[in-house]
């Protein structure tokens, strides 16, 4: 078959493979659907995931058909079609039964990373019982591959850390497709006010499709002096980080109201400064989350029942077999104003 | 009458000041029985809080008898035994409805700080009716001193905040009389194990009379190594940081296990370094407060049931004439072996 | 001034009384702009509310401009535009202390009730700074008076007592303003369905209009079959019982799936059969709730952003001079497919 | 092998029958160390269970040694110390992933009702990896035997639902075996008052040294009056309802005070008035529940680090091929003051 390969920092390739089969009797084999390429994905590429090594299939998220599954499966069979969760979930550590999957002892974020993933023609998915969802009938599978990674991960990250309430205003900060999933689920609670705040104006006016009531550009004016004009000088009731880099989570820390909660999503590569001499009387609340996927049965209700469109993510479609290029639009996102890519296994 | 007196950084005296009287309808006047003197008042003392100025009453912590009342009281009259609460609620305000009385419009810790205090022969107390309690028969005015400050301080801030339960694994660092009282109040949710973290040996010595389940002695062993082989290699599941400084915050951080929960009760002059880069993906929870004494009822309670005895914290006793002498005895904590300090007042 | 008077079971009249004046120094008197009748209103003209007396003017509903207010008033000065709670709130007794309003040991529900009312062109209203909210500018003044009663008491008790999440199925039993308040609020929780069951094809066909994704009419389908056959056979996570008779409780207990919620809404007048034989072990949650009005705030927020539009509630307006035909109306709900009505002190 | 075996309503016998072997890929076989007797097996021997048909081994709780395990087992190996949970767990159907494991599509409670159980020489485990549970080193092997149901269903149903706070107040209806682990497990939650209530002296002398504060012979005093009075005329904050029967579930009712909860844990055979005329606007909460075991691993935390001592409960012990004998104790707990009785098989 063919696969996408990471072949050292920089170097990817579309390689012939063999197919993969079941190595045990929790695993299943999926004929690919459809998936998708991950900011993680580019995180790898750079070589800033040193873990994953030269001929490492990358991808962790897509949808597909059942093609053989092990026999200890019992929730799935040839011919079913699934969603992969990005989470592979044993379901009997002590992390899975608490619900928390991104630690599961013998899974967590496995696939496209320590064990082959899903930029492929077929997947291999450990633990298929726990880690593969069934797809609702009448649901646009692209709506669905939007389900693997990037809604949980807001959601989880973001909304439910975040524990946001009806009433309540809240500021995104990062308008990349993370903090557009948060944004898209911020609304399952009906908050008064969300505040996406970005660089990039053209990403800041596509948030108005989606829900944003406010935007603020933080090149062109102060972002803290904005959301506190916006918030009659309290600060907002939930600050979401969806960059990564110390100064956007040093912004949530300036415009958090007390009593506020920030949820940080971004992928952080250095410390970042907590300033406690002003925050430790403020009744604030910060979180930190690899997604879980638990709850993907709830995202799924909510896309079946069309509460959320999840393909308003979606702005360019490849052939699998053309990801090369797919990658090279995904990673200039400025340029092609990018936001997710669906890649459609043709074969 | 007599009160202790703030005269600038460093100085403080005994001094003879004029009885308060009823200046809002809302006030009552409490003649004291019994103060103490906390962390903070050494604080002021130093010239750390700026906002208090010369010739200002210290003190925010005590119980005594109501000897008069404004118009708009209606929960008290002359005669009650009242608990004097650090925390004065408007009761009103947006932030009093919520029940975060730390953040009142009008009140929050104003007692020995914006307004003259309670290291006095009397003292106003503002808002009275939300900010007394009536002291239950048959209990240790002493205990209930205890309930002014520090027992809220260490149960809402740490135990609450750390969202303690049943079987979880805590570490309390810090063990001067905050530190403790975290570790009297852990006990309500019955941890497996609360170990204690000082540099103090006969500090932690004495938290085994309270409770403790180990000790470490920071300077002696590394804390880090100590607490993962403690617990599995996982670490706590909840950490309390009880000191202040950026080194034992960032102690909570080093040892806090996935899903994990990091309550912050010091009181910190500058910022610390959050550790995003490993942090942000073990699901972790960071929480600050300032006590709101919202749980001051369900303490009396307990205490009124001898679920806990806080009278174990104190370890001198003084006439409040000789206040400057515990004065001294407070400030050398170590050399003295004091905990929280009770001054009666004998007229 | 003119009032609307309680003159015993099945007698009231538009009646000169007295102009109300201060009473407490924590009390406010309202020039009433718009009121509206409640379903309670009802009950007490049948007499069902004996603490009533003859010589009550009825009314615990809308909205006003302060006339003149106590000493002990901090919030609000005359000439302040005011939504009037249907709860009276003390804001420093042990229930008001913990947001259970309804139960506050001076307020509750008194007006229109213990004391005299709000259909009226001037009303008293105790606990001013507790019991009125400031209106919001640029909000329309008949969507606020749906916030005295009628959203909250939904809210309070059918949405946040069945703690309605993302996804989930909902039946709400009974579609007059009450479960229509349900069905409005229910949505900022994003729930995947809502199912509205009643006897009348108006009502039903309205409720679509608010929001209802599936509708039920009892009288021509078994409530019971249809809801199974509409959730997979699982029956529904959330049933919201919005009528006040044994059977409709009964019907919620039928259709509760495993691990789901009843809330109680109605004024119940007898006992119901609470099956536990079959219930004992399906981990269900049953509430019941007099509405605290502890939400006013979240829902003013809602409003104020055009989250949710309450007006859709009213059905029909008259000036507060003409409220024995408005009662009439509101009597004859189903002959004038009446929901709310809004009276205007056109004085 | 032995094994105790129902042959329809009031027989039971100690027969010979075929060691069990694995029969499915997910199975454990486990050689029976200690078992005990449920009030469970008593309903069942009088018929009250129809599922339960002739030849069933009864039993549902216990400790042993892995004799043997499937393929697809990983947690466990041959030689391991295990507990045996009464509800078996399938680990990846809808409810097992919400903790709900009681309603396990696959599992639930199966032992010694629809498949065979624990009072046996050796018991197959279907679903051993979410089922069984390593026993921690140094722990007494009958405390744990406790943690098979009795205490997880006290804790779960009774404590965890019910909701107990610091400085509550709890009355607990029935002091038998399941009231008994109530009255053990609240204590992880430190209320101030436990107030047991029972028709049996004896039952309610022994609650005395498990904890109790208080205790009411229903026989001998009206206990509704009793609870007022010992609660300042408020009621209890939580009432458990741990025999099943209409009476006691209406007197937690009679004695629940606004804003309390209810916890039902007794087997009704019956429905139960529901006095929804007086509780409709009393803020309380009932619940139902059918023990889940997702507790256990907390449970074992506290057992371990003896925070509890479930070996109070043991009254009796036998060898296990004196089981008939042991029936004989359990059915006569009056008669010879039987609360739990530990079985050992000596083979």
């Amino acid at each position: 078959m063919k696969a996408l390969v990471y072949h050292g920092p920089g170097k990817k390739s579309w390689d012939e493979k063999p197919k993969p089969t079941i190595a045990k009797a929790t695993d299943a084999v999926v004929k690919m659907y459809k998936t998708t390429i991950c900011g993680t994905d580019l995180h790898i590429l750079k070589g800033d995931v040193p873990e994953v090594t030269d001929g490492r299939i990358l991808g962790h998220e897509g949808v597909g058909v059942i093609e053989e599954v092990g026999t200890a499966v019992t929730n799935f069979k040839k011919g079913d079609r699934v969603l992969i969760s990005c989470i592979s979930s044993c379901g009997k550590c002590e992390y899975c039964k608490k619900g928390m999957y991104s630690h599961c002892e013998k899974g967590g974020w496995i696939l496209g990373h320590l064990i082959d993933g899903t930029q492929a023609e077929y997947a291999r998915i450990p633990f298929a019982d726990n880690s593969l969802y069934h797809i609702p009938e009448n649901v646009d599978e692209e709506a669905i591959v939007m389900l693997s990674d990037i809604l949980p991960t807001g959601f989880e990250c973001g909304v439910l850390n975040g524990q946001i309430k009806p009433g309540d205003t809240v500021a995104i900060v990062g308008a990349g497709p993370i903090g557009l999933a948060v944004l898209l689920t911020a609304q399952f609670y009906t908050p008064s006010a969300i505040i996406m705040i970005d660089l990039d104006d053209n990403r800041l006016q596509a948030t108005k499709t989606f829900g944003a009531t406010h935007t603020i550009n933080s090149q062109q004016e102060d972002p803290v002096t904005k959301v506190f004009s916006l918030t009659q000088n309290k600060g907002v009731d939930v600050a979401i980080e969806a960059v990564g880099i110390p100064a956007t989570f040093e912004l949530c820390e300036s415009i958090i109201a007390p009593g506020g909660h920030i949820a940080n999503i971004g992928v952080h590569g250095k410390s970042v400064a907590l300033h406690l001499e002003t925050l430790w009387s403020k009744n604030i609340t910060i979180t930190t989350r690899l997604v879980d996927t638990v709850t993907t049965p709830m995202l799924l209700k909510t896309v079946s029942s069309k509460k959320i469109d999840p393909t308003k993510l979606i702005t360019h479609r490849f052939a699998l077999q053309n990801i090369m290029q797919a990658y090279d639009t995904f990673q200039n996102a400025a340029r092609d104003k990018t936001l997710k890519v669906i890649l459609t296994n043709e074969g």
